[in-house]
């Protein structure tokens, strides 16, 4: 502690000292902390603080400190509050003065604003690869459950013929978007504050857009007072993982769901199932439950890190040593939903029988006889009367309106009567008549299939 | 309501109707929904379903029903549930038979999806236009107030010199991200929905990429079922807009701060601020507390779209019809406090002389000196501890760092007594040192006003 | 405006009146402002500020301005910002002199405390009231199914046989609970604000302890600073109307869940639901979505108002002007949406055939297998993998656990080829054997209905 | 893992056991599992299911178990997912089959809830006292500095002439109604779950009252389903603690503000203060920061839960196992932020010369001069515009209102020239002028520190 107190405070409290160190959660950052201040230290050659002989003495006693640390050798000093502190600690130990001088033109502030930007950047790579995994095994099975059919629910009631791929594939597209917001968010972030000191730059000529350079970056930030006190970019991408979760937790519901005894659509396999402490015989889709569940906690951490800068003047203020654990949390439970999704999916058996036989029951035809009247001149509103009118004599008769005799059907109206309308009672005819651009019919989900596999890279296997 | 439960339901319940309504908040939507369904009825024609002269007819009808909406003199109806129907139910009585066609190949699940995307762009592109304005405010405020020095802040405790203009800068840089997110957002809901049917599509051969086309969009959403089920553009556009809001919360706070009498570094002007209804003395700083307090209700209409959709099965469920008041809330706060931003900030006057005033006291310069030892040599680490002892000193004797007498400098570290010192003392001088990328010397931040003003496309008037 | 304007400041920007005005929400408050201005009048006047016949004036004209309101013949007019300016202008013209002696002793910092807390008295007794009949509307339904059995649910997934009358009477559980946390912070916040000035109080010899006895509060709040500037009692009512609101969605989930082809647990009547626009036969359980929906609002106006309060300075500051809007929605979402359901579940039909059909299939009396077992000696653990096997055989042969012979029963482990695990084996029974306190048995239920029904004072009819 | 997975399911995929493990969190919960599962045991017992002996040992083995984990011995294995069966593990490993018996009559279900309301118990009494602690420390320092005056601010202007002591006690007021709203949050989550199984309760004779007051709880739940299923407690501390958060996160604001160099009124002491890494002069209120930061953990653990449980279907869903790290932070940060408040306001010094001088400029007895007109007969509202007036001719003279010579008063209104309203400029005369209940005069102020120490039991030392 006496690395930042020394010459100015006194002794510090020990509940202060407790809410005060942050080394317990911000020393995931450690790799981050090491590279930005080798960057940092070549940097300080260039701009005649260091001479390329202590430089190289730092870069060693840094690498050697990055050794002690993967090896869990380092030991973690609370009393040094944070990463940046037990490092230079150590550093110092190790290498003496040229240690001493590695924290010159450089604040805590601005080395944890590097520190935070690399980690999110290499999260995020990391979660757009895991993301392109769910989207392409969500593929792989749409693929191969092609020619399967399903109701189209609404309301999460049987509503019209469709296709389990098309389904599938409206998982795929808000994946898509999630890929794209992580992507924009990564770009946004891309500006390297190293050099903006405490809020107000430093003296030392530093050439920042080359350590910029060195450390990944497309530039150097543009304001050291933003550069230091700012965070939108955790918000940002808090925000992206919470959409993302909740993306999740859909298709975690409609796993539940499909896994109930009711729907009975889908087997997820004993390798992302569990059973029951007390209930011998349960066999729980806790994989989609948990998924589900982590929705909640992803929009928990969005949420903190929005409060948190709420109304905060400009510099740093130390509220933001709050805002590491969120964003942590919120790639580590995004990261391990998606890639839990992943396996569950690819190893889930899809009930054929179970889903093409929800085509029977719900009257599911309903639009395609009110469709038929319309193309025929009777305006909609007046088909869609009509068809009610159909439909409440199929449930006094305890039938599916598709299984009405042609002679119940003309009692509601004539023109039900007709031969034609066999066609249209048909599911599958049903689901081929939708085939405008987006929809179900067998084509259209090929021609989608296809695009979607070029946007991700992932040709058919 | 006998349009959509006709032939198929009894009479709804009284609270169930009022539940089941929302043309109070919807109604908010009328011109995209006409806009949409002139597209649609265009549409119609070219599948096959309308004549020319039934789409005309259409057209005039809804242009009529745009303009007694326009006077006021439509009676909205919320037995009629929705905007939808309330315009559809009046088209009707106007044209006939023509209105009752107007829904064919249509639900309001594709509706409704279409007349939010439709409204999102123009509140977005509306918004996009306010953020710009009010960077401008800023830049043209900076560039005035070019040579006013300030202390930088870091916990609220000055810091170091730095600059006015500098510290402008960082909130026109968050409004830069902001900005971006926001077209970002914009860019990912160019879609257009119509022909996604209830959630599997339509069996009418609608060209729904020429429909897209026709309504501004870049191109046809892809699948049918999340085109209806899915609000990620609302959350996506809620999380940017609470985003900003933070941000315009933090000048709010600052703004606060800064026209107290404490601060007194600015005052606004009459025009934004209010009095008191018992203390006559009062001039509040209401504009700056306004905005603030917005930003708590835009997290808020944030957090309420992650919500609602956490957990949703597919397709459409009735649970989005809660979607629409967070988002027209959203909008409507965000608008409004830019804009009273931009007034408040165009008139104030900032307060040269306490700004400047504000440098003495703080030891600002403890940095400079630190700096001034580590470029002689010193390991900083040593050199922070030294000038430790010397504010130690300096607070002893009741003065600033940089008023103490060169023997008593001498007295703490010999080095200290060295009269180059002198020039590391002051504050001017000690902004112009702080040269680096991003740094308030003032050619830094001429630099930077002049690279914000081409990425704003304000030049300097 | 220039009522408090008027002496000190020029006139205001057309965009900072937009922001600044609030009378298009806070006039809800109306009734409250006019009873508390009744009640500080009569104050004033055993303070010595006021004659008899200026309150008798005062009053007189507070009540017209009231029937004005109440007839919506009053203009409200945005300039006047607020409802108290609007109510005091009105006065003032219809009384002169006697209505601008009105805000003696007052500001509208106490004035609008005040006003607030009476309307979430109001509200929340309100509240109170729809909570405990939507309680007895399970507690009928539950007394009148008390002997359909149906099966306990764990993720979903069937687990062991049990009650329906159970399953509802934990519906009504939380509702007590949500019950109690209301009653507590009505309690809590019953403390009359009056007296406590803009933060210091007055001057003027007010007896606050007697107006708020004439307001119907326990007592005076203690401290003038913490009551003008104070507003956990939103946070509390937000937060407990936030929690029933999550367990109304939970009850909306189960109805959605009941509802559907899949479970057809329940049907809800025609007066809760909706149809399709575009496709006739839907008979949607909108009702269920709705309430599940405004859930996300709830916890939206919560999070509003802890942030808006979040870091506020002392006393009163401007950013409580929007506290209005999320207390006033989270009251009427959760009102109509305890009003909405109480008549949902009054007029649904609970599916009996279906709902026992359930017990089948699922192997739910695995459970009851292994605890014979238990009770027979084995260790539970060993019991349980007993069972485990013997549902893994009954899988194999596409049975349920319980329609084995005793022959391949013992083929598993010789204990269960015991002729008394017949009974084990039966549904009914299984259900009567837990007998716990708060179990599914018969005699259980009855007992904890006829608490229940005590505990909310409403005997069966 | 083969404790609940032995007879039934195959092996677990390794990234669904990552997500499948809670011990790395839910093993905070080992006290109150040991507690459970002694009392379990005994009740076992008294249900004929264990000999006394059986119980001894298992009673025995636990206690060893207890000790080892207490000693840092135990290996905690994330293949036996949690704390419940790292536990029973061990002790299977330590007894034998006694050990396999003890899960008879149980589930995790049951055994989770008990735990956890176990460990809020424990946890929210602690944090009581701590609330308590903070208060008298308040009250403490509010006695001693029974004589001090400052501004009260309201919009973070001055306002009015007031006192510190009314000011800390508008702090302690807000800690008094956070105390109360976590003593009902503990009351009403006073009920023991155990014996209700995995939702439908036990075929097992437990004697659940029995087992309920062994543990302290003040009876059984009466409902298994809603006690395994329902989390309402978890929402309701939340929201009781976000609140208390929110409370901390406005001292902190204060402390953040008065101790920064413009406002100067608290010096906090060297204990609960830190440096910066780079300018040696730095001595920041961290305390402060990090306390207002946790109002934002706080914030979202609350919407966490909150979130968690919408929509959830009964009984038990594995979303729950998200449910303790939301909480077991919030305590966390919650005490430590109380503990350290506590410790930097009992060391601050509070600075009496520039509090006082404060009262200097402002025109702070405006409210008093209007309020002497209206004493005369002027109405209040006439008399607000006067003294605007008069504000604005000593804002032209440049002095504050108090200052202005009788003829410069006069010429804004004749009254005002009187010579008995010198005694109403004297701001301590102001200050002792409001008196009524709850006001800032001195013997007000002295009899609610004698009411507040009566509330917190905590007499004047």
């Amino acid at each position: 502690m006496t690395l930042t107190r020394g010459g100015r405070l006194e002794a510090m409290d020990a509940v202060m000292a407790a809410l005060n160190q942050s080394v317990d959660v911000d020393r995931e950052l450690w790799r981050e902390d090491i590279a930005g201040s080798i960057a940092h230290a070549r940097g300080l050659v260039a701009a005649g603080v260091l001479t390329g002989a202590e430089a190289a003495e730092l870069e060693a006693g840094l690498r050697r400190v990055a050794g002690e640390i993967e090896r869990g050798e380092l030991a973690w000093d609370p009393a040094l509050e944070d990463v940046h502190m037990n490092v230079e600690a150590r550093l110092v130990e190790l290498v003496g003065d040229a240690g001493r001088k590695l924290h010159t033109a450089r604040s805590r502030n601005d080395q944890v604003a590097t520190d935070l930007r690399l980690w999110c950047r290499a999260r995020g790579r990391e979660t757009l690869a895991a993301v392109r995994e769910l989207a392409v095994v969500i593929l792989d099975v749409a693929e191969r459950e092609i020619d399967v059919l399903m109701p189209a629910y609404t309301h999460l009631q049987r509503g019209q013929p469709s296709r389990l791929s098309h389904h599938l594939l409206a998982w795929q597209e808000g994946l898509g978007r999630d890929h794209g917001r992580l992507c924009d968010a990564l770009a946004r972030l891309d500006e390297c504050p190293l050099g903006s000191g405490a809020a107000a730059g430093t003296g030392f000529a530093l050439d920042r857009e080359a350590t910029a350079r060195a450390l990944g970056f497309g530039r150097a930030t543009r304001n050291s007072l933003d550069a230091t006190a700012s965070r939108d970019f955790l918000m940002e991408l808090a925000s992206a993982l919470a959409i993302l979760g909740v993306h999740l937790s859909r298709i975690g519901e409609e796993l539940v769901l499909w896994s109930s005894s009711e729907w009975g659509f889908v087997a997820l396999s004993d390798a992302f199932t569990t059973s029951s402490s007390m209930m011998p015989q349960k066999k729980n889709p806790d994989v989609a439950e948990l998924v589900r569940g982590k929705a909640a906690v992803l929009v928990g951490c969005a949420t903190t890190l929005l409060v948190l800068e709420k109304g905060l003047a400009f510099g740093y203020g130390r509220d933001l040593q709050e805002d590491k654990r969120p964003i942590f949390d919120a790639f580590h439970h995004a990261l391990l939903s998606v890639r839990a999704l992943s396996g569950a999916i690819a190893t889930a058996r899809f009930e054929r029988a179970r889903l093409e036989g929800a085509l029977r029951g719900g009257h599911l035809v309903a639009t395609d006889v009110a469709d038929w009247l319309a193309a025929r001149g009777m305006p909609f509103r007046s088909a869609h009367h009509v068809v009610g009118a159909l439909v409440r004599r199929a449930e006094e008769q305890g039938v599916d309106v598709s299984e009405l005799s042609a002679a119940a059907r003309a009692e509601v109206h004539p023109e039900l009567g007709a031969p034609e309308i066999a066609a249209v009672l048909d599911a599958r005819a049903a689901v081929e008549r939708r085939a405008v651009v987006g929809g179900p019919a067998r084509a259209r989900v090929v021609e989608a299939l296809a695009e979607a596999r070029e946007r991700w890279g992932a040709p058919s296997p």
